[in-house]
């Protein structure tokens, strides 16, 4: 007589079933911003408010949560710990799940596809007042979201921490404000020290034809390990990196005018992405349902994608490499020599856009996002005033006003979505990937050298063996402490960024 | 106190759902056929697969089932027709789906997902052995569809004749066969007459650049009424049109090295379907869950994409006019003139590739096929002997024998989806397209003058008051019948072909 399957076994199937479903919202979420007509996106709305609906009722049905029970049963003193933390996992989602409104589900899914369209448009037109109402709708949601999830919470979490615990699981404002305050403190004036110290580089006259840039874009790739059998790389207004199936990973970038290397350098953050997303622990898709198949948290998804763009493409004996072949394809040297090409990938002067930032100002852009979250959310500041709010702070922080609302707070596209609480993962990406890459050299030597040589696949082969096999068996900042042994702080990456402004005056 | 909604509302929303989900299917059949990298099959099969038995257990539940006989109870003697007709196309679909097994269902889903990455592997490589088992899988599960569903069946149907159904409704082998006869008798002897009246006009040996080819694709959508608003195109192996939504057209098409007007006409040809389900009764949406909203059949699908590949783009009057714009962006004219530009656009002589195919020998490819599905599904070939058959049978009809398989039984993907039934449906397109061609005659005159004047805006008006607006109000010979008095016939396309090689020596 055959014995029933396990409960864990019940528990696979039914979770391989949810990341089905979850991975077709992904791809019509590819779909929709490479391809899709505007006026499909009405439709497109409902479809992913359908399937929103459909994993609302799978994650927070009875018979799952019997299921959940029932392997919860099963665990006794011999149970591997990577099980017990699988369970810990479901556990943690299934009560939050199961506090949501399913009405809510699906409202929200279709605000933020609304958004999404609404956004696009006023974006184009620049035109605030008209993204206005979505914003307002996006916020009053995700307010009435966070007060039903925080009756799972383990401890109590105010309404923007609530929101956040899907990017940076375990965060606190405290904890953030910490991590902030010597960046708040030191940046601006490392950014006074870089713009003293030497003349900011003059940008080409001619800018990198777009057909040469694809060229580029996929020559990086190529030489960094991209396999046309499973990745796909397209167009999109904001570039985004999106796993479609355990063995299907898209990135898209986008060519921006006026800004020659944009594409070149968002190719290597995005594609950062994408390869923590294949080096999670997988073997033959057995842990893709399964959240120890997940990435830990957004902070260590940036830190991978800011490695790859900041440590490697914007490193100098990268930009020593790369300045002839972008010379070649131009015949020409727009930048006059290796120096210039370096400074244009490193500005390091203050700018309108965070996603075209250096690494000095971009963490400044965070933080006026951040305040601006907890006004918008926890401040009640009227979303009518969120330009005049950003516009004055990003005065005070980086000495710049944006004269249009599209160079200002219609630059980015999480809000439209109703992300609120994504932003600082970003930051906390550049304060990993430096200290992970301290680590790194204590074990290689130093990143400038192995480039130099050309030999990024050992950094790859690196963090293939140390980072991403860890997935969600820890947290964000246990991820750092195991593998550098400290507590999270921002100070490696201070110290990264001390020196490379002392090291200005590179000839 | 509010009265519960209508029988026929709830209907509408269970239908709307339903359609949501069919929706979502085709948005993943779209992604896998343009930009899914070939590593995501696997995956891509089993979400189409989890799709379809969604699909198949909500139009087959008891639940629906007792949505449609509440509503058929509200019928009554002032129901209008349209809506009594809704409710009989449902009752059969239904009836149909009800007869099915779940896990036949999802197994024909994965199979289909295998059998098209499978074949567009086998395909790339000539090898026709490494497809075999996959197509001897999906006839194998065809066959239990076909006797599954034979009981829903309001008359006794052979196999083909059952499968083929959702294609053509009502189609029978008798009608077939008495439709293709005087092909069968005329064609051969009309394409001898064409290759004996002028020599074949020779192939322009630069070939047309491929970035020409886009830019004129482009332009000739731009003409005929594309809008970027609502429709997209992109490239696949195979071209194909897609609805994805009531505002959300896809088409896609291919540059095929060598051949520099495929996908001239091909754009031409896909973007008739397009227009046609552009067209059908959709006011507000209204229409678009329910059956009255749909293609009627794939042969008048066929007659709309054929209308403007074949009496529109291959016509002379549409030669003189594009003929320039060909040169003019070659800077040269490959063809000598615009009367071996016509030529090109007609070859005239047999080929091996239907999809290249002429109007002469184009039947006659539908002919071999549909005998070898016959011979496959009902006759007990076996799959191995497919090459062979395929080979001696285009040496009977065509005179020609494929010297691989690439360009024999491997060059079309239906049979690699398990797409049986579907062939006849292209040649009875010719024929509607021609039929109904002459009604339009009678009403705006000539078409070649309309198109010698750059009016295709009035054959798109004609057939937007007169052909998609009718939906599944009646079936496809019902629809011939309805536009033009009279039952379909093979004759008034015999009489089009005869008077098209009778004028071959134009000058």
């Amino acid at each position: 007589m055959a014995s029933a399957p396990s409960a864990l076994a019940q528990l696979h199937r039914h979770l391989h079933q949810t990341r089905l479903l979850g991975s077709i919202s992904s791809t019509l979420y590819y779909d929709q911003n490479t391809v899709m007509p505007a006026a499909g996106a009405a439709w497109r709305g409902e479809q992913l408010a359908l399937l929103a609906s459909q994993l609302h009722e799978r994650q927070s049905s009875a018979a799952y949560a019997e299921l959940v029970a029932s392997a919860e049963a099963e665990l006794g003193p011999d149970t591997p710990p990577l099980r017990r933390r699988n369970l810990q996992l479901l556990r943690l989602e299934l009560e939050r799940q199961r506090c949501l409104d399913p009405d809510l589900v699906s409202a929200l899914a279709r605000a933020q596809s609304r958004g999404n369209a609404v956004w696009q448009d006023a974006r184009s037109r620049n035109d605030f007042a008209a993204f206005a109402p979505a914003l307002q709708e996006l916020i009053s949601l995700r307010r009435q979201q966070a007060s039903q999830l925080a009756a799972a919470e383990p401890v109590a979490r105010s309404p923007w921490e609530v929101l956040a615990q899907p990017f940076e699981p375990d965060v606190s404002k405290a904890r953030l404000e910490q991590l902030f305050a010597p960046l708040k403190a030191e940046l601006p004036a490392l950014l006074e020290q870089a713009e003293t110290a030497v003349a900011p580089a003059s940008e080409p006259t001619a800018g990198v034809p777009e057909a040469l840039q694809e060229q580029l874009c996929a020559e990086l790739l190529e030489s960094w390990g991209y396999n046309a059998e499973r990745c796909q790389r397209s167009r999109s207004a904001h570039p985004f990196s999106c796993t479609v199936g355990p063995q299907d990973f898209r990135i898209t970038t986008r060519v921006v005018p006026g800004q020659p290397l944009s594409a070149f350098l968002a190719t290597a953050h995005e594609w950062g992405h994408s390869l923590y997303e294949q080096g999670l622990p997988r073997g033959d898709d057995h842990w893709f349902p399964w959240p120890l198949g997940e990435a830990t948290s957004m902070g260590v998804h940036e830190s991978q994608s800011l490695f790859w763009e900041c440590r490697v493409a914007r490193s100098r004996a990268f930009a020593e490499r790369w300045h002839a072949r972008f010379s070649a394809g131009l015949g020409s040297d727009p930048w006059g020599g290796t120096l210039g090409f370096w400074r244009a990938l490193n500005p390091l002067r203050p700018g309108l856009i965070r996603v075209e930032a250096d690494e000095l100002s971009y963490c400044l852009h965070i933080v006026l996002r951040y305040e601006l979250e907890l006004a918008l959310l926890e401040q009640d500041l009227p979303v009518e005033e969120l330009p005049q709010q950003w516009n004055r702070r990003m005065g005070e922080l980086l000495g710049l006003i944006p004269s249009t609302d599209r160079d200002g707070c219609l630059q980015d596209i999480h809000w439209a979505e109703g992300l609120f609480g994504y932003f600082p993962s970003y930051a906390l990406g550049h304060l990993i990937s430096a200290q992970i890459s301290e680590t790194l050299e204590q074990s290689l030597g130093p990143i400038e050298a192995l480039i130099a040589a050309g030999d990024e696949a050992s950094l790859r082969a690196w963090l293939s063996q140390t980072v991403w096999p860890l997935g969600r068996s820890v947290n964000g900042e246990q991820l750092v402490e195991r593998v550098t042994g400290r507590p999270l702080s921002a100070e490696p990456f201070l110290a990264y960024l001390r020196a490379k402004v002392s090291g200005l005056d590179w000839s």
